[in-house]
């Protein structure tokens, strides 16, 4: 068994950070869980519901003895959270994300943290919900979940270890993968899915008709939806963050889309039945998975 | 209380039609049902599931002594089934559909039942899953949902109110438009969005690496392309029966697309942000109404 870690900072106590925090209390009782963040307010409520232990807004009261750093911000927040913690490092901390994009956190994590940067293990989770806050947060988030971590050349092993075994006791199953990769891979599943559900719901809120036009959307359009709830800051973030990969999979969907709809607007239903029952066939394999 | 229907024909006994047929035997256990349709098989499993009463492939047999039929079909195959059933109307029968399109269910109406297309009522309940078939059908499925009635100005005022009273014992809630509006307004909230989803998961499977693409896709994901597991024969007619009003959108959806996939690759963090910000406000407004 890899040894856990006794005391852990979570610089941002949102959904995400609150959910690890509470995962990291049910799976080990001794934990001690510090927050960390811009509003003090926020960390307060953290605290009366019990996510987090204590909290303080002064950097070296708040990683005093901490053996992890967990960073739970949205992903255009790491490069000055990353600059303000620099200063309190030592060797034995290990230092990890949460962030949906890891090329460009690797980038200023290698820049910023400098040889320290070893011990940052870039990690991301694929779980959520389309809530956000503290309030949201809850011990289960990574049961059954996948977590990828992406250790580069330099990450210290035994850092990796350490945090694979700290999202195990957390329930999730965790796999490695390239840091370039994951950004890919991400885009297609994860980026490109939230764009169409805000861009669609954008596209219809701006119809004349538009409070008729929600009054008649059945339960496929919610589901559909729902994922034009999340917060719009983190995944402006993440939009600026992933570009690349993201504008390049942006326009394979959109060359699709018309090859879709030049086949609708000439009633050539073989070219749409083709379409239909190859994304049926996997999506159904998909969802059996 | 307007009279309700002793005997009704279910023309089609899919998840939709088959919901119908359980609802109306659950509001009055007094009225018969009889199935009918290509598939002796399907008709067989519906009996055997207390779904239908009885089943006839012949005309003659399966309308004697009904009092309402009920098109239960895809809608490209409304045609043909109006001109078999044409020859066996008579003046007291309602004739009824479930078509997600209107504009050309009611020209084919028009056109083939003559004297009879005034006891025609248009009709398009808002409800379903993504499932098709007799054995995902229940009596539930119109609970608390819209069905959408668009009488044309030949409909019969008694035939309407007689169907609106039929849904209302279904527990559903009826409203009236006319037929053009009807097209516009669910091209945009329903089919727009599985053209989306059809298209997304198309393109992801179309990748070189999609086992892995697909491995990665986390719960928005699902809840995202659900709507991607539907019938895609149903899908092909709906697109070909509403491609004016259909493209008209997806056109619309292409352009903000374009405009927000040029803002990330500008890395425009305002525009994004009043995209995102835009979408989530009418999605939450949505989502609570």
């Amino acid at each position: 068994m890899e040894p856990t870690f006794n005391k852990i900072c979570i610089y941002g106590v949102g959904l995400m950070g609150g959910s690890l925090a509470l995962a990291c209390k049910k799976s080990n009782s001794d934990v001690e869980i510090v927050g960390m963040g811009r509003n003090e307010a926020h960390l307060k409520q953290a605290q009366s519901l019990g996510v987090i232990d204590s909290f303080s807004t002064d950097l070296a009261t708040a990683l005093d003895g901490v053996e992890l750093i967990v960073f739970a911000i949205p992903v255009g927040a790491m490069q000055t959270a990353f600059e303000q913690v620099q200063f309190f490092l030592n060797d034995s901390m290990v230092l990890t994300d949460l962030g949906s994009t890891k090329g460009n956190v690797v980038e200023f994590a290698n820049k910023i943290f400098k040889q320290y940067a070893k011990n940052f293990v870039p990690g991301h989770p694929i779980a959520g919900t389309e809530k956000s806050g503290a309030t949201a947060a809850f011990a289960e988030l990574f049961q059954q979940r996948r977590v990828i971590l992406t250790p580069t050349e330099i990450t210290d092993t035994s850092a990796t270890k350490r945090m694979t075994a700290l999202w195990q006791a957390c329930g999730a199953e965790v796999v490695e993968m390239p840091v370039a990769h994951h950004d890919e891979v991400l885009a297609a599943t994860s980026h490109l899915p939230h764009m169409l559900a805000f861009s669609l719901v954008d596209t219809l809120s701006k119809m004349n008709d538009k409070q008729e036009i929600f009054k008649y959307a059945a339960g496929g359009f919610r589901d559909f939806t729902r994922i034009a709830s999340s917060s719009p800051e983190m995944w402006q973030d993440i939009c600026v963050a992933n570009a690349d990969s993201l504008v390049s999979v942006i326009e394979k969907f959109q060359t699709d889309l018309a090859t879709l709809s030049k086949a609708i607007q000439s009633g050539d239903k073989q070219t749409i039945s083709k379409i239909f029952t190859r994304a049926k066939k996997a999506r159904d394999q998909f969802s059996n998975e």
